[in-house]
């Protein structure tokens, strides 16, 4: 096993250069700041696969016209809680925060919204977007599809997106409760892990080229693909499987954006789909009033119940008993504030070609 | 192993004594029909642990007077898209059409429609109510609580329900697309049968009531608990608590009714909670317009060509390849209207003690 170094920089430093490095290809200084500030809460709450890591994919598809700079985000269908918005192939940093936006205005005014997008490509973190709707006492959901890599149950090749859901619900005094979570048994980005480390990956994660399990992790990048959660047909693997079905229609089918195998790659390297049903990849966000069901408060205070009674769990042998969801991102966010955000070298060196390529001050 | 023999009754059959058993207790006829209605779809769909194998339970509450056999069941707050409702300690299987009825006529009305209840018990397979709402152009939602069964990720305690989601998406030539999953990586049945065949557990499906993992049904069921789906940290066992967490949160928190380890018993041999935080079990359900979104027609012509394309998939070695979800549900259904419900001994046993001590004929 190697270690693997990092260097580490305050946030307003990465959101200050990746605002600047969308704002060099046009996008307006508000646009830039706000896709700052999504791929900025990943890289606070230790998503790092989903935050400046990811800023030379963007950097790519600005240098080859793959995304609008200047997108019209528009609304073509519409009731007073549900609308279908069409993002124009503008960055999906984006085009998400102003769809989530008409979702929380929706529901302020008609108890829920719920909005589907088509014509997006990457979002960021699924959490980001719950957490604006924590501010407004909305109970807030994201979901998006993504290119895919991940075997239905007993098929033996990529047919979906890694596709996450995310959901928030606010607490008085505790922290808030905070979803955010692929619907694979392990993500991609621990299987890139293992191997740039030379480590075998655990059973169930993966299969092959030729829909055989593996737990090399090359055998699944090379051709092969993750399992839905629950890995197999006995512990569940149709259950990971119908979630990310449940994703991919309410994001793509609903909203006209290409579904499973059809959604459109991100990163260069990978494959150009055989077929395009729809435009971009698909995002579905929704918000819920609080105070639609139950005074806002009363429903906070039995959350902090909630967050003390699962703390107060008899642990598991070996264990410190169980989390809350949303815990170990709380927890990386308020060191990572303070000590700044560790980045292995070969983000420091992306982001360093960047600077290089748009003359823009890096370290 | 023992063989397990069945006795197989016509479906007409079995509602019709199911109805008459609420209406013995006071029920009203159309309420009784319908809470049958919901038995019937389980025992149709093969999910036969939420049929009349569960008559007799409910037929013990009726007889203790725990049930509400003329609840009226009331909106007491809502939003043009939301509504919380009590059940007034009404059958699950009456409150739960009648709160979906409501989800379901705000969504036609507003767009979308969710409503919370409290003060409801056992409301029958979660995918009855979203196979409702595809008779209306509507994607449904139903979840619910119930009794605690589930150890969170890191538990060496039950905790939590099963909390199913459900969701379904209607096609124009295929059958639709219907999602029904417990959050744990197996169904509590599951452990019930194997351990009338006197066979293992898999691993990762339960803990032992120290909280150690077991493959022994009898330590599961004798204090232990089931796994959440993922079973592991590995393996995303953290996924199946969050799931559950969600579940739990939008069917009680929100609506006011007992979450977690506090939902009121529905078997009589379960233990009482230790404290009551609510009024009964609570449900969630929700209901989207396809035509919110988009043209009904195009939707469904979009699903067609998603499930032929998931079913095109190649198959891992060794399976048949991809089902769709609701495939097996579908498949047991079209088998059972024609041959009927077989139904185990036990089962049978049961249904004829009721009948013994109801005077309603069976068999």
């Amino acid at each position: 096993m190697n270690e693997v170094q990092t260097l580490t920089y305050p946030i307003e430093k990465l959101k200050s250069f990746s605002s600047s490095v969308f704002q060099y290809f046009g996008v307006d200084k508000a646009d830039a700041d706000l896709a700052s500030d999504v791929l900025a809460a990943a890289d606070l709450r230790d998503i790092s696969s989903h935050g400046v890591a990811r800023l030379h994919t963007y950097f790519d598809m600005f240098e080859l016209g793959r995304i609008n700079p200047k997108p019209k985000v528009s609304v073509v269908r519409e009731t007073p809680s549900t609308a279908t918005v069409d993002g124009d192939n503008g960055l999906g940093l984006v085009v998400g925060p102003k769809a989530n936006r008409i979702a929380m205005d929706k529901a302020l005014a008609s108890g829920s919204g719920w909005v589907s997008v088509r014509h997006t490509n990457h979002f960021g973190i699924a959490g980001y977007y719950v957490l604006q709707a924590l501010k407004h006492d909305l109970i807030g959901w994201a979901m998006t599809n993504s290119t895919k890599l991940v075997a239905p149950l007993w098929g033996g090749e990529r047919r979906l997106g890694t596709n996450p859901i995310a959901i928030a619900f606010p607490a008085l005094k505790e922290r808030p409760i905070v979803i955010d979570m692929a619907t694979t048994a392990a993500a991609y980005g621990k299987v890139e892990m293992a191997r740039r480390k030379g480590e075998q990956l655990p059973e169930g994660w993966a299969i092959d080229a030729q829909g055989q399990p593996t737990t090399d992790p090359n055998q699944m990048v090379q051709g092969g693909a993750l399992l839905p959660l629950g890995s197999t047909r006995e512990r569940g693997g149709h259950k990971g499987y119908c979630l990310a079905t449940m994703v991919d229609v309410l994001s793509c089918v609903l909203s006209g954006a290409n579904w499973g195998p059809f959604a459109p790659p991100f990163a260069l390297r990978q494959e150009i789909p055989e077929r395009s049903v729809g435009k971009g990849i698909g995002h579905f966000f929704g918000a819920l009033r609080i105070d639609g069901f139950i005074d806002a408060d009363e429903f906070k205070r039995q959350i902090d119940d909630y967050v003390q009674t699962m703390r107060a769990t008899k642990p598991a042998p070996g264990t410190d008993g169980p989390l809350v969801p949303g815990d170990p991102e709380a927890d990386a966010e308020a060191i990572r504030r303070v000590v700044g955000i560790p980045l292995i070298l070969p983000v420091v060196e992306e982001l360093r070609d960047i600077s290089r390529k748009t003359k823009i001050a890096f370290d």
